[in-house]
């Protein structure tokens, strides 16, 4: 069901310029996915969503499991009906929500047992299940369910879990039962290089339809995260899509797809709105800073969102500090716009074989966030 | 500036259809005015108001002369551009607000002494400077600044305020210098049918552009407001619009246009979504209601707006529930088509010579609520 295309490979880095053809059609790589944990790019319509760009949106698996439930979303129609949004859809399996949102997780060789952290319930989730969820949603990639461990854990428990989560990838191929649904494998490891080699040869093994790299941008750091991915990429299949999970700033966008990631998920632009910070060519603009109070300037000049369009910069600065829900969507607007341009910028220059000129041009951005997963 | 064109009037009660020709554009009356308190209509971008079939709406002088302050959105070219809606805009003058908000708050002969609900800081206004933060602000239509009594307030205080208002009315007219700028007036007087009298013989003596019913659904019976709206009607002059204010319901409007009134405001529908309840014609739909947790189809298979075109009940429950600010929109979109709707739907009655069925069909709704003051 899944095909990928590379059109371009830059000559001086790792990057290409693809397209990831999906059971609900084609994406251009790199591709940056907003984020709709519960089946909503929290401020945005599915008209907004394909106005700022975007080809393709994460949803996560955990969390729509729990409520509405993905019984009800199959019985509805599946997931692309449920939200309205007919274009590509990945799943996360939510084990990194398991293991972080949800008090007491244990995990077993089964799988891991957690409590909701919506009511308290117990639930079980092992690999078949967390593809049996994914089916029943429908999405067009399933991501495997994997052990997360911590940032920083020892490295005893980190190989453990990276073994533990190729146990559980096995059993998840095993368990696919829908042909038009891709599934990705995962590799962890930590920042260890030989666990990340290790772990690589094992998923690349199970031939997936493309492969992730997880337990990254946990609070290692960036330089790191970008020196594991740099040394992961490689070992994975040139032509399957390569996915950096849950990251990052613009910069970390930029240096990844050098480093060879097709595929990025993050919820800084949607997170950053919510609190007021808008991305621009000119840096980060914190909306409740009072120069902006009577700057009737678009947020930025260059942008061409509906937002930048139609708004000041003091006019959104006065939604921001009257808390009106507007805020919310003007700005998400503007920022996954940022995000989507910044893609459609890097698959330009990758193309154009100026791909070094934009690396320069973003290292040491202001920005200093780096962890971002949801 | 103002114009006001009676095209119908209905044979069987005081219901007319018009158009009013304001400094941004004409309004076909009867007219609902969404409410944009703080210069947004709570999670609708202007586009998304224009699609829902609003011509005109409203905001607050007192809540924007707070913030982000009458000045400063004159500076940024007037609350048009501010807000990015090019149609006509009508301020309330706030002296609701004042007296229901403010801590605290004076009245003497001058005008108004109150704190700001936000920080505590100490304001004065009287009704030359309600006018001048409305002409700063650029609305089409100003409202005079009046005393608002609690409701049932004793009749002798009720008097005092009405007659207070009336003086500051006069203050109002002789504070104007713009004249691309309508100025309603506002006939107080309680549920006492002689001050009513009274206060709308001292009002129209002034010669405003529209007349205003101001102090009603503040508590009183339903039946109450419209027999004092029924009697009030007919003493203000038949060529000017009557903008009754603060109402209601769908039945409420419903009896309110069949008394002769043109315009409207209310809180209800944007509330209301706010709040997970959504009008239809099948009657109010409460979507924290577990029967809608798997229901396919569309809040209101009648209804033409974006939300009904694209989710359903389901969707919208799952949004509401999880607090995504999604739901908000969509929501808000849905009730606000449903009121301007029922605005057309009231004047295409009108024009048709069927207004009577229609107010038989609304009569004795569901919908208990009444009062709706922002």
């Amino acid at each position: 069901m899944t095909s990928f295309h590379i059109a371009h490979t830059d000559a001086g880095s790792s990057a290409r310029v693809g397209r990831l053809g999906l059971a609900h059609g084609e994406v251009a790589t790199p591709a940056f996915m907003p984020v709709a944990t519960y089946g909503s790019v929290k401020g945005l319509t599915p008209r907004d969503l394909r106005e700022c760009g975007a080809e393709i949106v994460l949803a996560n698996a955990y969390h729509l499991s729990l409520r509405p439930g993905a019984e009800t979303v199959a019985r509805l129609g599946g997931l692309h009906r449920f939200m309205g949004w007919d274009g590509p859809i990945l799943t996360d399996s939510g084990g990194y929500q398991v293991f972080s949102l949800a008090p007491l997780a244990r995990v077993r060789e089964e799988g891991v047992e957690f409590r909701s952290h919506l009511d308290g319930s117990a639930h079980f989730l092992g690999p078949e299940d967390v593809v049996r969820v994914q089916e029943a949603l429908g999405s067009d990639v399933a991501m495997v369910l994997d052990e997360c461990p911590a940032g920083g854990a020892p490295e005893d428990v980190v190989r453990a879990a990276t073994e533990r989560s190729a146990r559980w990838a096995a059993r998840a191929t095993a368990a696919r039962a829908r042909s038009d649904q891709a599934m990705f494998g995962i590799v962890q490891g930590g920042t260890n290089l030989a666990l990340r080699a290790e772990s690589a040869r094992a998923t690349v093994a199970l031939g997936f339809d493309g492969y992730a790299v997880g337990g990254l941008s946990v609070g290692e750091p960036r330089d790191v995260t970008w020196a594991v991915a740099a040394a992961t990429a490689p070992l994975l299949p040139a032509d399957r899509p390569r996915y950096f999970m849950g990251t990052g700033t613009p910069e970390d966008l930029v240096r990844l797809v050098a480093a060879g990631f097709d595929l990025f998920d993050c919820v800084l632009p949607t997170r950053h709105a919510r609190n007021g910070t808008l991305y621009t060519s000119g840096g980060p603009l914190v909306l409740r800073n009072a120069r902006y109070a009577a700057d009737g300037a678009p947020p930025d000049e260059r942008c061409s969102c509906y937002t930048c369009g139609h708004f000041s910069r003091a006019y959104l600065r006065h939604l921001h500090m009257a808390r009106e829900p507007l805020a919310v969507t003007l700005n998400t607007m503007h920022n996954v716009t940022y995000y989507e341009r910044l893609m459609q910028d890097l698959r330009g220059a990758i193309a154009a074989g100026t791909l070094e000129a934009l690396v320069d041009a973003t290292a040491g951005e202001a920005e200093k966030e780096h962890a971002c997963q949801a």
